[in-house]
């Protein structure tokens, strides 16, 4: 079973049949055209990284698997080996997935003769690849019963508030916090999601509305100031966003407005649920007060991106002249605000044992 | 004492001196051109405020006034009067200063005769601007020891979040909200804005900022959803909003994603005020639960006004084709998340006793 784009299935990345290039669907054309890209070296996937052509913690840590995979093809030397480590780092600081994925891919090739890395590094990147579909799934299976529940008591469709994309657009297939979604929609369950646009970047409007309409979901697309109010009405049923990193205490570093989500949520007593692949968690931090902040391009904020009346992409500039802005890319959900993490080994409370209860091994080796 | 386009005092409604018709600054063309508008009739002025080229609740009120005025100038007729306040006041749902500007208008003119009803009208509606302007530079004073008090004990700059337009463009002159922070940074205080976006219409960024930024008010926009972030950091002192109708309880009915900063400023221990001229009280309903929401055109979600990069104004669209979109314009923030109303007659708890301490004679009326 694979996410679909109008009835054929697809991932987010692939590599070519004949092993020396990757393939990726270019987002940042999305929604008003399906365009892929062919990545050939590392740098290619840090500037898809960067560049943010791809996006979304786990898809962001396959596409730097593939990216040292790529650079062992070309160069399987140590120096090389380093220096796509390195330009892949870089990319983008509060993803942990990329950490991690990295970090897996040096182990692995570190101690192997120059001759056998590009081979193990494919294997590894498809490994990785699978073993995030695997997890996607899994969060999909642990999640569905909260939706069930919900519509079972309430017998009608489950409206459901998401922040940004954590659709099988920001993973490899099947997302993270849209996977229970999928799953409750193919079990037949009627579903609605509320998608926040999310500015600056507008992930919600752009990519979840585009992969939740492909696939047919019934879905609703609203500002980002919206949501409180729809929870004030009693017309969302539950929250459910994904998270780029998450400490040991179970705060949830997450897309710019995620809090504000959270804390509306509480305070109308709406589930408010964060989809967690164990790769996202950040065990050696201890609360969300440590996660570095990315601060992005102003341009993002002082100009929007869309298609113009001749179906032209472009951008249109909103702010004077003159006027400074100002781009944090993230913020923190403390723990307290978040009612469960949904995790591929099941649920778990926001807490430092909650967390270490479902993956004792992780929390030990940190 | 007016406020300044680049040194130019300007009012943002003002009569021509033939008396025949009013001009406006059309609003909608902001921030990338100043353009003024000539309204020559009731329905010029109705579409005004409909079409947005006018807002903001004091703003409405006076443009509706004049509105008044104009068809009272072309046919001072019983008719006239009942037809041109019936299209006026059909424009906006939420704005409780468009009643009370009809109201004021039909209860001052339907008495006369039909000879004396234009002059009467024109200078009614002067009034109710010169009113405004007094109403509103009376709550920058007592505004303004909020922000010193802030200023002498953090010994530097006051950073002061605001949520859409409360400024002099959503007024006659001087601005609500805004009025405190003109009052402070006249007397020298060093200020610093945030400028909240206010998606979907942007008011923020398009009206706030160009007029900080001409009056020469240090700012910075950000994006709806990064206040919150904004306020955990420590980076907020206090946030300051207006209201389009606040009930005779306290709450708030003010623009969409008011009520999220409000929860933000709570979590974070940042005061919240509400700017409060006595006309956008509803002394007649209980609380903000009675308030009707407009819902506008869904247009405003899925398209973003701004300028091409050849300076031209245009729209772009940012939702897949066939997302459905939901706008709702306004929502309810509760007494209990306000810190205090800054009315023109002081400063008061957001209660029933506080509201009807400071306008006992409007409390007791409704």
């Amino acid at each position: 079973m694979k996410m679909k784009i109008d009835g054929v299935p697809y991932r987010t990345i692939w590599p070519d049949d004949n092993g020396r290039c990757v393939h990726i669907i270019d987002q940042t054309r999305l929604p008003h055209g399906l365009v892929t890209v062919k990545l050939e070296t590392a740098d290619d996937a840090a500037r898809a990284i960067s560049d943010m052509l791809v996006r979304g913690a786990p898809l962001i840590g396959a596409t730097a698997a593939y990216g040292i995979a790529l650079a062992m093809r070309n160069d399987p030397s140590d120096a090389s080996l380093d220096t796509a480590r390195d330009a892949l780092f870089a990319t983008r600081p509060t993803a942990v997935n990329l950490r991690w994925a990295l970090d897996a891919l040096v182990a692995e090739l570190r101690p192997l003769r120059e001759s056998g890395r590009a081979v193990a590094a494919w294997r590894k990147s498809a490994e990785i690849c699978d073993e995030d579909v695997a997890i996607c799934e899994a969060i999909g299976e642990h999640g569905l019963p909260l939706i069930r529940a919900i519509h079972e008591e309430k017998k009608d469709a489950v409206n459901i508030l998401t922040h940004c994309n954590a659709g099988w657009l920001a993973t490899v297939d099947w997302g993270t916090a849209l996977a229970p979604i999928y799953k409750a929609f193919d079990a037949g369950i009627p579903v609605h999601v509320w998608v926040d646009e999310t500015r600056p970047r507008n992930q919600g409007a752009a990519l979840t509305a585009w992969e939740l309409g492909r696939h047919g979901v019934p879905h609703t697309v609203i500002v980002d100031n919206a949501g409180g109010h729809l929870m004030q009405q009693g017309r969302v049923d539950m929250a459910i966003t994904g998270t780029d990193r998450t400490t040991a205490n179970g705060d949830v570093c997450n897309k710019i407005g995620t809090y504000l989500k959270a804390l509306a949520a509480r305070d109308n007593g709406v589930p408010f649920y964060v989809a967690l692949p164990s790769p996202t968690v950040d065990w050696t931090l201890a609360s969300g007060a440590d996660v570095p902040i990315e601060e992005r391009d102003g341009a993002e904020v002082s100009t929007v991106a869309g298609r113009d009346s001749c179906g032209a992409a472009t951008r249109v500039r909103i702010t004077p002249d003159g006027s400074p802005v100002s781009n944090p890319a993230f913020d923190v959900t403390p723990a307290r605000l978040v009612t469960a993490l949904v995790t591929e080994r099941g649920i778990a409370p926001a807490t430092p044992e909650g967390l270490a209860g479902l993956f004792p091994e992780l929390a030990r080796a940190a």
